[in-house]
């Protein structure tokens, strides 16, 4: 497994990384293609955005080439970088003298049935509900146990993701993915200003055309025409299936997902 | 600095570990007095129902033997403890085989003024909220941004602590502390099931006589006739300045640090 630390080879973080303490950091899962981390300047701006809000050093340029020299050594597959806000072992005060850590860690590809993209997916209604925090909301934090807690919902494998609703009941997200709905060939995906992960692809496939953004009740998302999910490894899953609600693959979905390769090709 | 992983010397943690990835795990702060971990049954309790809620796997009795063994080695000062789910670089999903790693990080006792426990603390009031999450709230868990952010928003050492209200604006407890208050001299303590940590010391406190759990908005708090938070490390201080708000340090205040030191010492 390809592994580094600041740049360097390496297996383990001190123990005193505040990653691990407290969850003082961000996150990002990268397909890298051929040695080409896909969708960069997406998340480069999420983690520039992400590191502005938490105070957390960023040194952009560095990080950019340390990106290219990993996906030069993995070739293909998924490079997680982690950027924490490095030791401190005792106490919440960000140190006075403000230091990062980078992790990279790469694994091959995800292996999903192709029948999700084709076909459609089944999606499991998580009772697990996102807090909400408009302080955190929409960075890819550290601080994941809502998500560990949702994911742990369900083993069906029937289910190849899980819906995630805010506390006040709005559809916000699936546990590793993002949310659209189409109403009258009008696309629509949640507000992410309460909770949740405004997710690269989310992002990528926005900047691509018209989209609105809004609260979905969960009435609403189960009278759309089409629903779909979305993230930057698999690209679009069309939802043929939620709680009673069936439907077909529809045309906006298609189109979509006609898009969404043309992104992931054009980046990698 | 005394380092322990899994009951072995050790600095460093693997990179996917859970803990890190995404805050799967919780800790513990505790105090050694000659070697003796302090308040060890209200921890252990405490262990046992995060450890519980999260399912992780936890050895109860090699981990008292291995807190004690710490304990001797360290003397006197403060033994973190970090219990995480172990490895598992990619995907929410815990693993099947269920697993945890512990990390014993030993370190000095802090060394606050001792006039915050004799002449009382001013404590800044937090614009940070905390997030209202019923399935993590009371747990000491590694999802700690909201700390992080709330101690980073006072650098002004005339501040000992800080308070946190929830989104709905109900004060909850300190960055590092647990909130009392007094009311025609009844110890009124705030509910801890939407958010915050349920302290070890404040378990500690309301096993030893009648304390009420109660919400307690601002208002309350800055009407109520006594003020006081309390940790593990440093037992009892008594508020004496939040906003604009004054108290002398009251009797209530001053028979629960008694009581504070006699769990101390008993414990140790």
């Amino acid at each position: 497994m390809l592994l580094w630390i600041d740049g360097q080879c390496g297996t383990q973080v001190p123990a005193g990384d505040r990653g691990l303490a407290y969850g003082d950091g961000l996150f990002e899962t990268i397909a890298v293609l051929d040695g080409n981390p896909s969708l960069l300047p997406f998340r480069i701006a999420r983690l520039q955005s992400g590191c502005r809000r938490l105070s957390i050093p960023l040194d952009v340029d560095a990080l950019v080439r340390e990106l290219h020299r990993f996906g030069n050594e993995l070739g293909t597959g998924v490079a997680k970088l982690i950027i924490t806000r490095g030791d401190g072992v005792r106490g919440y005060a960000p140190p006075a003298e403000a230091s990062s850590r980078r992790v990279l860690i790469g694994s091959p590809l995800p292996a999903y049935p192709s029948e999700y993209a084709d076909e459609g997916i089944a999606v499991y209604a998580c009772r697990t509900r996102l807090a909400e925090q408009p302080l955190l909301a929409g960075m890819k934090h550290l601080n994941r146990l809502e998500q560990v807690l949702a994911r742990a919902e369900w083993t069906d494998r029937r289910y190849a993701e899980g819906l995630m609703c805010d506390t006040g009941g709005r559809a916000v997200e699936g546990v590793f993915s993002n949310l659209f709905i189409v109403e009258d060939s009008r696309l629509v995906t949640p507000s992410l200003h309460r909770c949740g992960v405004a997710g690269v692809m989310r992002e990528a496939l926005m900047s691509t055309g018209p989209c609105d953004v809004e609260d979905i009740t969960i009435e609403r998302l189960q009278a759309a025409d089409e629903v779909f999910m979305c993230n930057s490894l698999y690209g679009i899953w069309p939802v043929t299936e939620f709680r009673e609600h069936r439907w077909l693959v529809g045309a906006v979905t298609r189109k979509m997902q006609r898009i969404c390769r043309q992104l992931l090709e054009e980046s990698a």
